[in-house]
């Protein structure tokens, strides 16, 4: 399975946590790593994961390598641009940076405006999660058989963009390239809406309401149990996006509550017709 | 677990899909009812139905019946209430009537208006249901452990409310009464505005995005895959409560809009921290 291309003698896992902390499982099990450096900033935690066998190796600076192969940006949204430009300016120039956010636009104008002729960066969004923290969950079968995401410009050197993608690809991935901008519009519809939508809905509900709730307020509202720092970041990075698939929500939800009051269920029961036609294909694209 | 106050020798159950057949099996396997008539507008479905073992015997129409002790209206909210008054027209004084409509106030206020002076039935929504359909999906386990919401009134006969709530509980289910409008305003926020809301973001996406997107956007969702004509139903017989909830779901959304554009982190993440905690909070009371 795993070629010299796909074969990374050195990788650095920046953040070891429930996303960092899979990678590094799945390159160690996969034997696409050598081996596997964590970096973070508490030693204590870094020490638990080293003894779980989630990564081979820790430091708490990246400063404190001289050399790797693969850097794989794994810590929170607003952190990533930081990390990423730390890394390419502390290790060698073969030494390539991917990261595993859920923003693009903002990171890759913020790395290319800091080193603008480097080309060592692929810009990359593993498109799986879990509402769990923590390496302690991480699973090696996290990313298998879902989607990668990757943003490469036209300051991307063909040679990264070919190592990072057959990285995630070796990980049991399947790899589609986009613009930053594009991933950002896509991801803000399918992604940061309906958490804002779910976290709307379960902020709304009175406390003694809730024992009336079953399986379709359960599940609505699932991720809004997410981490508010995580999201908060996540809307503050991908603002513009978010508020133009925002206000496109609040005007279909008008537009159905006016159907609902006039009483013309014809319209109503049309766009429930649709909503309902793109749900069944989900499940179709994704039982494939 | 079963005395003779919650047992009753013919049950008759009018609709016999999901619901009416998950309540006949229970009723069967728990022996609530000495036999189970089924009723329906479908020969071949009911004959398949008896077949399956689903109900012991079957009718079209409830006017062909001499007696029966207990009447479970389970058809589409949009046809319960006229099920209802036939039921009560058909049948002798000792025949008690409910239903398992998710809608209550439009409801008991046609019953009342139609039989001012009647007391036999009482309405009543098991809080349990699938996004399945049909009687081969039915399932006597659906109702056990979970809440029946009933709604007497003042026309309502003590004697109606004591034995139809002992069906339920007979069935496994813990009883809540609540007023017809409270019903419907605590399920406008709990159940109907989820769904709306799920729905309107189904709608949104466009179908080349559908592979972009992961497990949040498919929980959130979820219920948008349901039956157009039941929701189109559901909604327009509780439309004052849906509009009313949706315009505070509408308000709540232009807010987190508003944070996100201005910049306000502070405010944004105060909203997903209290989002989280109601969220978590239905988990504890869901698992007890």
């Amino acid at each position: 399975m795993v070629d010299s291309q796909t074969q990374f003698a050195r990788l650095v896992v920046v953040g070891v946590g429930l996303i960092g902390g899979s990678i590094a499982l799945a390159a160690k099990t996969r034997g696409i790593a050598k081996e596997v450096f964590g970096i973070g900033r508490n030693q204590e935690r870094l020490a638990a994961a080293k003894e779980r066998g989630v990564i081979d190796f820790y430091v708490t600076e990246l400063s404190e390598l001289s050399t790797a192969d693969l850097v794989v940006i794994c810590t929170p949204v607003n952190r990533i641009a930081k990390d990423v430009i730390t890394a390419l300016d502390a290790l060698p120039a073969d030494c390539l940076v991917t990261d595993a956010g859920s923003i693009k636009e903002s990171l890759v104008h913020a790395v290319e405006e800091a080193q603008p002729e480097n080309g060592r960066f692929l810009g990359a969004h593993p498109l799986a999660g879990s509402h769990q923290t923590g390496f302690e969950n991480a699973d090696p079968a996290l990313y298998n058989g879902r989607l990668c995401v990757v943003t490469p410009t036209s300051t991307t050197h063909p040679n990264t963009v070919e190592r990072v993608e057959g990285f995630w690809k070796a990980l049991g991935m399947r790899v589609e390239r986009m613009s930053p901008a594009e991933h950002d519009r896509v991801l803000a519809m399918t992604s940061h809406l309906p958490h804002l939508a779910a976290s709307a809905l379960a902020g709304l509900v009175d406390e003694e309401m809730l024992s009336f709730a079953a399986s379709g307020f359960r599940d609505t509202t699932r991720v809004a149990a997410g981490d508010p720092d995580l999201w908060t970041a996540i809307f503050s990075e991908n603002s513009r996006q978010v508020v133009d698939v925002t206000q496109l929500l609040i005007d279909k939800l008008q537009l159905l509550c006016d159907a609902i009051s006039s009483g013309d269920q014809h319209a109503l029961r049309q766009h429930l017709a649709e909503a309902q036609t793109l749900r069944r294909r989900f499940d179709q694209i994704h039982s494939m």
